[in-house]
C-alpha cells in the first residue's frame, strides 16, 4: 500500500463518521458529492481519497453505505479493539482517560499512571491511578497497543523511552515536546494551542 | 491572499514552534533542509509552505531565523492577544480552560461556563465557572474572540447558535456534533477518538 498523508487519513476518519450517520438514518447508498457536501470538500477529493485503497461504487448509483463503512473501519483498523494506556493523571490525562468516544471506536484505556504518589490510587469511575514505577512490569503482563503520554513536559522523554523500551508502537502525545523514537515507532502530536492557532489564522486572514 | 489548506496552517504553525526552539539556542539563520529534517516533511514542502506568504530567506543562506518568527507570527494571527470562553465545564472544558500552552500563545481564557448548578461557582485557579444564562449579557459587556465549545453532544448546537447569535466567529469545537454555523463563522473539530484512529491506521498498515 502507498503511503498516504495523514490530512488523507484524517478524512478517512471522517467520512466514516459521516457514513455512520447516513446508516443511522437508513440511508443505503450516498454520491461521492452528497458525502463531499456533508465533509465540506469536494466530490474529486472524495474519490481521490477513496481509490487509494481500491475501486469503490459504481458510477451513477454512488457507494453503498453499509459496504463503505465496513471498508473504512478495515482500513482505519477499526476491526479490533486496541489496548490504550495513559500516563500522566493530570488535568488532560484525567480527561482523555474518561473520554466516552475512545470506548465506542474500540480504544479501551486499561490503566493509568502517575509519578506523584498523591494521585497513585485515586479512583476515576473505576479507574484507579498506578504508581508509574510498575509501568514495565505491568506492560510486560499485559501488552498494550497504544500509549497516551499526558506527563509534563519534563518527563516526557524518559517516559517515551520507558514506553518504546517496553514495545509501545504508538504514541498519542500531548507533552509539548517533541519525541525521538525509533523507526517502527508511531508518534501523533496533540497540541491544543495549535488547534486554537488554525482559528487565529482564519480570524486574521478572513 | 489565496485560500490554504487546513494542512499548510498546521505546518506554519509547527515551523514555528521549531523557529522559535532555534532561536532559544541562539542559532540566527536556517536552512529550508534543516527546517525540514526537523519537522519530519521535506524541504521543497517547507519552500512551498512559505511561498503561499511571499519570498523569504536567500539561496544559499537560508532563512533569518528572527525574522521568520515574525513573520509566522504575524501569518498566524499571533501579533495579537485572543480572549476566549470556554463553554462546558466537564472534565475536557475543565482541562482546557487551564491549559498553560494558551496563555504562552496569546489566547487568554476570560470565563468558563456551564448550565449544571453543581459546577456554577467553582473556582479553578481563580477562574470561576459562571452560569451559562448570563452568556449573552457577558459577551455583550466584554466581547470574545473565540469559543471552546465543550458541552455535551445534545446541548451543542444551542450553544453554537447562541454563541454565533453574541457575534463569535471562531469556535474550536470538542463536541461530537456538526455544528451548522454562518459562512462568517469558522469552526475547528478536535475529536481525541479520530487522533487515535491516525494511529490504529498506521498500526494496521505498516
Amino acid at each position: 500500500m502507498r503511503k498516504i498523508a495523514e490530512s488523507t487519513v484524517r478524512r478517512l476518519s471522517l467520512y466514516l463518521r459521516f457514513l455512520e450517520e447516513f446508516q443511522s438514518q437508513g440511508i443505503a447508498t450516498i454520491s461521492s458529492e452528497a458525502l463531499a457536501t456533508r465533509g465540506g470538500t469536494t466530490s474529486a477529493q472524495v474519490r481521490k481519497d477513496l481509490s487509494f485503497f481500491g475501486s469503490f461504487g459504481k458510477r451513477g448509483l454512488g457507494y453503498s453505505v453499509p459496504e463503505l463503512v465496513g471498508k473504512l473501519r478495515d482500513i482505519l483498523g477499526l476491526k479490533r479493539t486496541y489496548q490504550v494506556v495513559v500516563v500522566g493523571a493530570g488535568k488532560i490525562g484525567s480527561a482523555l482517560a474518561q473520554y466516552p468516544g475512545f470506548g465506542q471506536r474500540g480504544f479501551h484505556v486499561a490503566a493509568v499512571y502517575d509519578a506523584d504518589p498523591k494521585k497513585v490510587g485515586a479512583d476515576w469511575n473505576g479507574l484507579v491511578v498506578q504508581d508509574v514505577q510498575h509501568l514495565e512490569q505491568d506492560l510486560a503482563r499485559a501488552p498494550v497497543d497504544i500509549a497516551i503520554l499526558a506527563t509534563p513536559a519534563a518527563a516526557a522523554a524518559q517516559v517515551s523511552d520507558r514506553l518504546v523500551q517496553a514495545g509501545i508502537r504508538a504514541i498519542l502525545n500531548f507533552a509539548p515536546v517533541q519525541l525521538e523514537v525509533p523507526a517502527h515507532v508511531v508518534v501523533k502530536n496533540v497540541n491544543m494551542a495549535m488547534e486554537l492557532e488554525a482559528l487565529s489564522y482564519a480570524l486574521r486572514n478572513r
